[in-house]
């Protein structure tokens, strides 16, 4: 089997071998997991243009991969830009976003999560996915550490710190498991010292997309077609590739 | 004071010309209306995909809008893509989206709407409005003609035909009020017709969102910046242009 | 255009010529505002008994405004009461009421909004606008000035630090966006004032009513009869007028 | 323990007599139960305007009937006009309105209801009665049976055979109980003979707030004050009466 | 009209006796109420498990009272463990949980209620009784006092005194209207104390349960055989009682 | 990596034998998986008693296997009965409940789902499992094939095609996801087919728990013991056993 977990954003080559090693770690001894990374895209994504920026080229490497004969693809962002867009692309790939992965593993857990995000940017996103993941029922509260993306990494104590500290404030919420907004967070592992520290589940966003991605792709777990549909110029053939659903004037 | 429609994606200028007369002519007398159309963008928009490739080139338009002294813009289609990003990109500029303007403006005339959308495929989007919104509990149901967009207006009347069909439907799903779920419809000035037939307020998304756009213009009431942020790396100064946002490696 | 702003209750004129005078200033150059004031009704609302009590001298001022040419009508409490009636008893008269318009331009401007009401004895019926609204999931939290209405304008600086006061502690509770849940409130103008304070929107529910009730009235834009039907005694002929609905034994 | 039941609308005395009697039979050996009339209110309630109509008067009768010592009270519309005002105005009568009773006595006997209207007209004051229930979640359907209120009683029969024709449909919607949404088809005493031709429970609305007036009456269990509060205007001793409240410029 | 009173687990004779005299107190005069236990269960219930385990001896006492002619029967545990089952296996008893009975009467009393329970181990099916009973609406918040069952009556004052403490906050939160979540802490009569403390209603769930089964069997008000199957093995012949349906290979 | 698979009631060898190998078909190549059943409990399960019945059995089978160093159970009945038990009884041993499992795998594939359960007496359960999983908002409608657990296997094709009727109807009903309510259903394989039959996802349940379950015990992902608590006689040490929390008067 498998596995492409594709980052949206251009990443140094150390960075993206430090994950896909991360990743290999995780998955099960039988998966085959890869990282690839777009050329141009957003430095870190904090707002919703950044989402949107990510995109066109992401969808291109969702379609190679596919081409490629990947079984599943993880998204390698937690707001899960544009998943909508590359199920539509896609036919049998499993494409999987952390977002709303982690919200279900997080209802699957516990009965009512709290999600930590990294700004005040990113607040909304978050009210965006629970409603996608239709879990408004089992959601408590969020609450924003306030470091920005690139800088979680700078001083992981301090980082840890900050969640810890959040994390007690949404138990006192009423939270029984918390989730991390964030794949830099997922990467710099913090959520396993968290769980230790505060007892509770503590989902890791980049780990819990990669299970469900790989249980769904051994398996032949792809989306439904009635809920993406392949967009109907391309379905009809009126266009032929990705490249000429965009006109120039 | 002046209001921009923003059409985001490329369209002919004759059609681009019609639609700005009917702007005008719903306009308030002393309201200032322009059409402005991107260059580079889907040729319709009936795909999550299509939403996305349409954001790039149009955010640029909303920002030049706002610097030349609009007071409010108009998004061109009624799935609203972007809408949350060009609330990031601009201050006091009023930006309201059609898709989820219609379902309000459905809500203050009745108690329980349906959406008619262009096709199959578009659909699931008329869901996320629907969130968006917040209208999850005046909402009944949604229903496709599946006519593709570009075709819509070379058969008005066979349109017009299909939209009452669907439209007795959902008024016996249990709706009191309709909404067009796409521009296109709304510029084929079929509502009108159809609110005539059917008894029931059927909402233009471009009349509605036309008339919301100029209102809250007129009072300054744009979006609030804590629930649509500046993004933190224009903000900080970290980056001083769209442009710099997209990272090339 | 022609619109009415209704006060639901006796008003003493100098009062309501300094509302109509705010009024024209907000209302938009073409519009024609003029204020009307019944005879008997309670002097201030703070309760669903006076909510009900100003109701059918209301509706006959409704009636009237409808025959004389009134394209809209704008009810003057933001509790909206007798709204549904009104809307029964009008055929293609906008009426809006500012309660729920004002929750409506709160979900437009940003995405989770609070309420700032009166008194502690007007809080349920918030609680109830929010459901008439639809907008639950949109809702995050009622608190009260505990200032009585008719003292509200008497100490204008004393009202507005409550406000601020309050204000804040619903920013901590999460909301992006504030209602003000009082007419008296509105005309005191102190809306703006708290905007610019708490740098998010301030709805005022007297100017949202009034440019929501202007931008409908001019596209015909009422309510639907099958949300809001005609009595049926009255529809079917059985009697000839509102006074012969009132049954004397 | 002494509960009154409160006709909001001009009654001949020959029918509430009748309706007394089966009061009686229905209610516990101890209770004693009255029916009290007012002089003037609407002759039948089928529009939200004929709901308000009957407030006034009926307030009086709440509050003298609180003032004899009555230990409950039964409002005898199923549209509960009025319920929140009366409670307002009385501290330790227990005072119920039939419509609400009923959808919670629909909730506690199956899992999901219907409910049965007499006119299309009254079929948004059930949405408005689930909202207050708070029962959104157990809600199934509601349908118009679109006989006057008054013509009910004419043709018992033809009424009967109406009620189960639509009482299988809303069976088919997923209804495992139904709900009469009008007291004149409870005092038809149609809910038993439906009860047993459909298999499932079908509450009459004049039963359900009966008992459960008496057995909340019977424990003291009155309403809370802190979500019905006295009008701060009679509480603060700022006017003495309810006549005062209404203000005559 | 006969009650019983099912104790679902076992319970000194004494105790019951207490127990059985204060349903007496609170019955209509006309009722003749009498409490049977089980011989075998938990000794109180703090867990899933426990509910679950005390069902199959408390169905067949269940089964036996209706046989022996009770009208109703109150499930003796406020998490109403096993419900369901109950309503399956009878007929035309009424058999009421106090769980959901609560609910529904702090709905009918106020707007918003939170609930008071005994320790963080039964916060859980507090959340599951709000689903069953539908009214997620209305629900405010939970806390535990966090005293074991069987010690709640040790130290009647410092119970009472941790429930105010903790009804104090729930007012904070929003709640109108208080349930306590536990038959011992029915049983202990502190709801009333609390009730006169508080200045808002405080549902004694003894009590409500009982009151609800009164009036309920006094009109033959059982429960929807649609929404409670009998099981089929049991209806179709395949099995002749409960013995057969445990299988033993 | 160990999976237990537990059958909730007495089972046939062969049979058993036969899951078990489709159970090691379906798990990863590095997963060991053995099915256990209970010596006593319901033939099948057709309602909540015979849920309530297969508890205290499967409880120690739960336990045993925790002690004996499985990884992970998946519970073998797609109503879930007594999961919450379980992951109480046990502490880091992942234990998943098919039926919240399916509903989640069917709101990670699609957006809309249905479910199709075996009897019309397992469908309140439905309603309970979507509570449960807090999926309200993505869950479209339950349908019964009625045909009886124990018949499914039977007639396999007799079967499908009232799969297949069935499940044509929940698509118009607007699902793009079918979710199969029962394991045998699982266990004849029937989704596969369903799943090229209609064209959109159809999950059994069997395999979503297999895959759910190898993939949260991979990462330890077990649930959370703030939402699950040891039964609080066990930890403190007031009782020793399972058997103790038993007490025979």
């Amino acid at each position: 089997m498998k596995i492409v977990y594709v980052v949206p954003g251009p990443m140094d080559d150390q960075e993206a071998k430090r994950r896909e090693g991360l990743l290999k770690e995780w998955a099960f001894e039988t998966t085959h997991v890869e990282v690839r990374t777009v050329n141009q895209g957003p430095a870190s994504i904090e707002s919703a243009y950044e989402e949107y920026l990510s995109i066109p080229e992401t969808a291109k490497l969702m379609i190679s991969a596919e081409n490629e004969g990947f079984n599943g693809a993880v998204l390698g962002c937690a707001g899960d830009p544009g998943l909508d867009a590359y199920r539509e692309l896609t036919k049998d790939m499993v494409v999987m976003g952390p977002g709303v992965s982690s919200l279900h593993a997080a209802a699957l857990r516990g009965n009512r999560f709290s999600v930590l995000t990294v700004t005040d940017s990113t607040v909304p996103s978050v009210y965006d996915l629970v409603d996608k993941a239709g879990l408004q029922s089992k959601f408590v509260s969020v609450r924003a550490v306030n470091i920005p993306v690139l800088d979680l990494a700078k001083d992981r104590d301090g980082t840890l710190k900050k969640l810890l500290e959040h994390g007690r404030e949404v138990l006192k919420d009423g939270a029984d498991s918390i989730v991390l907004g964030c794949m830099s967070m997922g990467f710099l592992e913090v959520a396993e010292d968290m769980e230790k520290e505060l007892g509770v589940p503590v989902i890791n966003p980049a780990k819990a997309a990669l299970k469900l991605t790989e249980s769904f792709a051994h398996i032949g777990y792809a989306h439904s077609k009635k809920a993406f549909h392949t967009p109907p110029k391309l379905e009809s053939g009126k266009v032929n590739s990705l490249d000429e659903l965009l006109f120039v004037k």
